[in-house]
């Protein structure tokens, strides 16, 4: 590392970077990015958290400046990434950068749309923030992960904050010394604890992030003063995140190789180490004879799966999104896990529950996080097994561009029904578009 | 402990207490804390942090529903109280409850405020509604400190939200269930970097805590869901602030024994550790006759002096706060150390900054932390010094009722003018006002 800070250097490749600098794969991870998160918030528009959360900010706000996905309403610049983070995130279902588990869309989507629309910034502007935020984010995630994971932090919640700031920042005109203090104004509200997990105050970490990291773009072009290292000071946001945060791959090869390439894509909508559960789960279902009875299935994973997702009995459908039971019963039982096999009501279902109670789970250091091995064995006393070496949707065996499209597309049709293709089409072009206008306006509802 | 978790218990009390329920020394500790923080938000109603964030909040917001100390201008009541929150903090003049160093008044009475109002509450209502807040707290800050601000962690940011949260809350009518959520939202936010000492963002972390209880509370009154357990839980609040939270010192003797009665008020306007050597310096500029030189001084601290007042040769106003250098310099040469003494043209004064540079200061684990001993020599070869055992506005030695008043008599005097005294005694008695109003339209600049 040379003597620039690390935030000095952060912030300075926030201000250059351009598109024309990108290769074309980055610009492609960035356009996935981009599509998968605004398509999700679109689907998730009508969820009760989001309701909840509008209504609430509804009560107090008044100035229509940013638009909602999926929704007729405008509101303040400062809350619309708020909801639109909050409503990319709720259904688990959003992207993964496995090195870290940082889901950057839902932070930093938000606020890119937000202060793109504050700007009146064209679609490639936007995409160019939104990476930009990304790579930064993803680059800090690096640093710190996983030990900053393993002490209970939300990662996505925290490190989100700094590539919302990112993001918002390019595209409020931000010159080097104020993106320093916006990453400082953000890294110093950088908050979200595990804790959270299964409840919708998950969601809220990455929507928080996105507006606080608006908020921090803002006051640092007002002339807000901060310190010179946030990231790397002796009591700034890494060192205190992790112990030793390795500061080197932050900033090494920044603007050279790109982190965002290895952003990957849920197939299902639910914590992602559960993924080749499911996938063994809906292998299996093909190689048993329908009617058949269950007597006992067992599960062999990496220790994190029952770590984040041992909850043995969800009561709603939010918990059974952390239950690697409720995973293997709703895949084996209905083929899928998207968003329709979390419900309350599938949470609750009697099948579903009594097929989860005749799941073991065990822990076994040996098999990768996108690994497993599922074994059943049916009443009349067959057993079949059926081993997962990549998890649909990891970086060896990730979702193709057509996968992609196809989950995005179903996600939005119950929203915007004919209008669902045209809209997906418009997200994964969004560099094309002269504004941000026929983005919003595609996604108002039917 | 009994079987109701920790977060439970601080909930049915946030929710239970009562007014009447409070000794006469809570109530009294109460109305300093209430009183000494709404005069410092109208004394620093002016300064350049408060107007470039309300530079920001106006261009966004436009419903007038809560009031600005020291201000003509409403904004909406989630904005509200990270402004004067910030203006309570920005002069290092608040209170400090001393075994955690939590500054309990910036985050959680502009919380209080801005509910208060929302609700049509009265002037008792809204003191005790700050009293849970800042009980909660402190309880909860006792059980985390000191590991939590060794960490690097502004205790005052992190802690504040749950305060804030509980004020807001309790106002807002949430119920024990609504409570433990609120206190879920607020605490996955709760954050704050020591790194921001000496910059406009370190007095953003109270405001942003009182302005996230608000929000936290306004959710939880509508339906938002969070975790049981969101401050003992295994990724809870206190299990990732510091190793061994002690959570009986959290709970036990709970609206007994009331945390508020150690709440001390700062008499001068900077960190308070350096407290003792500006006693010092005042005592010593007595004692060296006018127009002497002075060679040489030397001062012996608590090592955790120089760890946050370290700074040397401060730039800015904001900086020299935390240089226990510029604080022994203004001490001796104006015999205060007012927010006068901590201006920009102060940090920059010619005869300031050549005092300063002739301070030497050495760490001693062996001095207390409101303990200093000062010597000097003055370019004669005299010698003096003096000792310190116990500063001014410590626990020992607290600030009496007449010296605080006339400490927030002089803050608001600028501001006030002739209404100065009028403002004061309405701080003061404020659980007498009918509402909030009386309180806001005093405050208002003549």
């Amino acid at each position: 590392m040379n003597d620039t800070t690390v935030s000095r250097r952060l912030a300075q490749f926030a201000v250059d970077a351009t598109w024309d600098s990108l290769p074309q794969s980055g610009r492609h991870a960035g356009r996935r990015t981009f599509a998968n998160a605004v398509c999700l918030a679109v689907g998730a528009s009508r969820h009760p958290a989001v309701e909840r959360l509008l209504s609430v900010l509804q009560s107090l706000e008044t100035k229509p400046e940013a638009g909602l996905l999926g929704r007729p309403e405008r509101i303040a610049a400062t809350w619309a990434p708020l909801l639109n983070g909050l409503a990319m995130h709720v259904e688990d279902f959003d992207d993964t950068h496995l090195p870290t588990v940082i889901h950057p869309g839902a932070p930093i989507v938000p606020a890119a749309l937000a202060a793109g629309e504050l700007s009146g910034a064209t679609g490639e502007q936007t995409l160019e923030a939104m990476i930009v935020g990304v790579e930064v984010t993803l680059r800090v995630g690096n640093g710190i992960c996983p030990a900053h994971f393993e002490r209970g932090w939300h990662v996505t919640g925290t490190t989100g904050h700094l590539g919302a700031a990112v993001a918002a920042g390019r595209l409020l005109g931000l010159d080097e010394d104020a993106m320093v203090v916006a990453l400082g104004i953000s890294a110093t509200q950088a908050a979200g604890l595990q804790e959270n997990i299964g409840t919708m105050t998950k969601a809220f970490h990455p929507g928080k992030a996105a507006a606080d990291g608006v908020e921090a773009a803002l006051l640092a072009r007002e002339g807000f003063t901060g310190p010179r290292e946030p990231i790397e000071g002796r009591r700034g946001f890494a060192e205190i995140a992790a112990p030793d945060p390795n500061y080197q791959v932050m900033t090494e090869d920044l603007g050279t190789n790109w982190e965002i390439e290895k952003n990957t894509f849920k197939p299902y909508a639910c914590g992602i180490v559960s993924h080749p559960v499911i996938d063994a789960a809906i292998a299996l279902r093909d190689r048993v004879d329908q009617g058949e009875r269950i007597a006992e299935v067992e599960v062999r994973v990496n220790p994190v799966v029952l770590d984040v997702m041992g909850v043995e009995d969800p009561q709603e459908g939010l918990q059974s999104k952390f239950s690697v039971y409720h995973c293997f019963a709703v895949g084996f039982l209905d083929g899928a896990a998207g968003p329709a096999q979390f419900s309350d009501s599938r949470a609750r279902d009697p099948e579903v529950v009594a097929l989860r109670g005749r799941v073991n789970a065990s822990p076994d250091p040996s098999i990768a996080k996108d690994e497993a091995w599922v074994s059943l064995k049916t009443e009349s006393g067959r057993e079949v097994e059926h081993y997962v070496e990549h998890a649909t949707g990891s970086v060896e065996a990730p979702m193709t561009d057509e996968q992609l499209r196809e989950k995005v597309r179903l996600v939005v049709i119950p929203s915007l029904g004919a209008k669902a293709e045209e809209f997906v089409d418009c997200a994964f072009r969004i560099d094309e578009l002269e504004s941000l206008d026929m983005l919003f306006t595609l996604a108002r509802p039917h």
